[in-house]
């Protein structure tokens, strides 16, 4: 495993972990500040600050990304709408490449409007995938499915398990990956196999840490600084660098009563402190 | 499949649902009214009615029982934890094996207070089952492990998934089965295949349902009555009684901020339209 005190050039900051408090400029300056040398963007925010101008800036301050946030959403109620989902991946992949991002991280969109349909919903993501990896092969630009926990099946994302997205990338073929993101994850008694199964076709392209807290006191933003929490990070981290994985180590938080109220060069600073004693 | 709203007799009430208003003996005595003919009691309500109290009064009412809730929570910090734990499962079992009640329902328990090793429980919660079998078969009570949802692996159950389930009842052998509630289960890419395996080895002991509403406000007490959200009830009681379950459909509602506040006979009255209609 590697020796992540040795190595503060792997850790990355998802942008949600600050965004309230920060625009991206501030972000990326505050990243470079704080000697984290990676971010993983909102498409949101790199719209609000100019595409061109934050292609600018991280290479200015030295900041790569460790993925883009992001494409997926692509079950609809109707053709129309998801040929706007699917028109809308393609910007996204463009602007990943822009941005020259490792991967474009998929959260795939759960049932639409009125649906029961979960298995529906699933092929719809599998069909929207299909549709998008013939503009990402050519790009170069890796796909990555991030499983979301099933508390998020129905609204967010129908892709629930690791086992489920490697089945789906068995099928998908070339260029598709997977993202692992401890909160999502880090429950399923099947994870450890299916991890070694994602390392083994080459398909680890994100690592994503917080923490579970308990109790959990809102289904979407209470996630929990590394170490608050429950997740035995380093064990599940040592799966996936067994599995080959190299990439950052990305720290995504969405705790909007309180790290999102912190002074994010607090947050900053505890993340870098927690990256070296925790994960 | 079964023609439910030609078979009242099959509905069975979960007394959580209307728990917060009515004692164990108004609850019976609603059910009489009500037309529905079995429950699944918790063992607090039992114990404040009085265990002897309560066998009489199902009997005299003629209401059946579709379980008991509940036994579990076997995970514990050291030896003496876990002894308690064990003790107490055994008097859940006696007080099962009175009511009559045609299972044990297990929840099983999460991580001991500040562990993070989620391999650990598990072990724990298969040992403690396997020692609380050697009192359930010659009593004839069938146990009935309830994976629950994901989201409550750290708190309340580390047993999460049904393949998890059917894993465990493979090595603990004869006496053990599962319970199937839609809530905890519907999101599962792997669900119809797993409730047919559970199907074959005959240990589908109970079936439960209610809703999951878009969005939920709260981890623990905000399910929803059948028909107000997105699972699609009927395709999963298809499975199951494919698989041979021939037992009641138990409705259970965790709902603080609603129906848990209603007048208990509108609740009831609306469990059993939808019970018609619904599931």
């Amino acid at each position: 495993m590697r020796d992540l005190a040795a190595h503060p050039e792997l850790l990355s900051l998802n942008t949600a972990t600050v965004r309230e408090r920060w625009g991206l400029e501030a972000i990326i300056e505050g990243c470079a500040r704080h000697g984290i040398r990676a971010i993983s963007p909102w498409r949101d925010q790199v719209a609000k600050a100019g595409l061109a101008n934050v292609a600018k800036s991280i290479r200015a301050h030295g900041i790569g990304l460790s993925g883009y946030c992001r494409g997926g959403m692509f079950p609809a109620a109707d053709d129309a709408g998801r040929q706007r989902a699917r028109d809308d991946n393609l910007r996204a992949l463009e602007e990943a490449v822009t941005l020259a991002a490792p991967c474009l991280i998929l959260v795939v969109g759960g049932l639409p409007p009125g649906s029961k349909d979960i298995a529906g919903a699933r092929r719809q993501v599998e069909e929207g995938i299909a549709w998008l990896l013939e503009a990402a092969r050519p790009a170069g630009m890796k796909l990555a499915i991030e499983p979301l926990h099933p508390m998020y099946a129905a609204d967010r994302a129908c892709v629930n398990t690791l086992a489920q997205a490697n089945d789906m990338c068995d099928r998908l073929g070339a260029g598709v990956g997977v993202a692992v993101d401890v909160y999502h994850v880090w429950w399923d008694p099947a994870l450890e196999r299916e991890i070694a199964r994602a390392g083994r076709a080459g398909r680890l392209h994100a690592f994503h840490v917080c923490d579970w807290l308990v109790p959990t006191a809102d289904l979407l933003l209470d996630r929990g600084m590394m170490g608050d929490g429950v997740i035995d990070i380093p064990r599940i981290r040592g799966w996936v660098e067994a599995g080959g994985f190299a990439g950052h180590v990305e720290v995504e938080i969405f705790s909007a009563a309180n790290w999102w109220k912190r002074e994010p060069d607090e947050v900053l600073r505890v993340c870098r402190e927690r990256y070296d004693t925790v994960c």
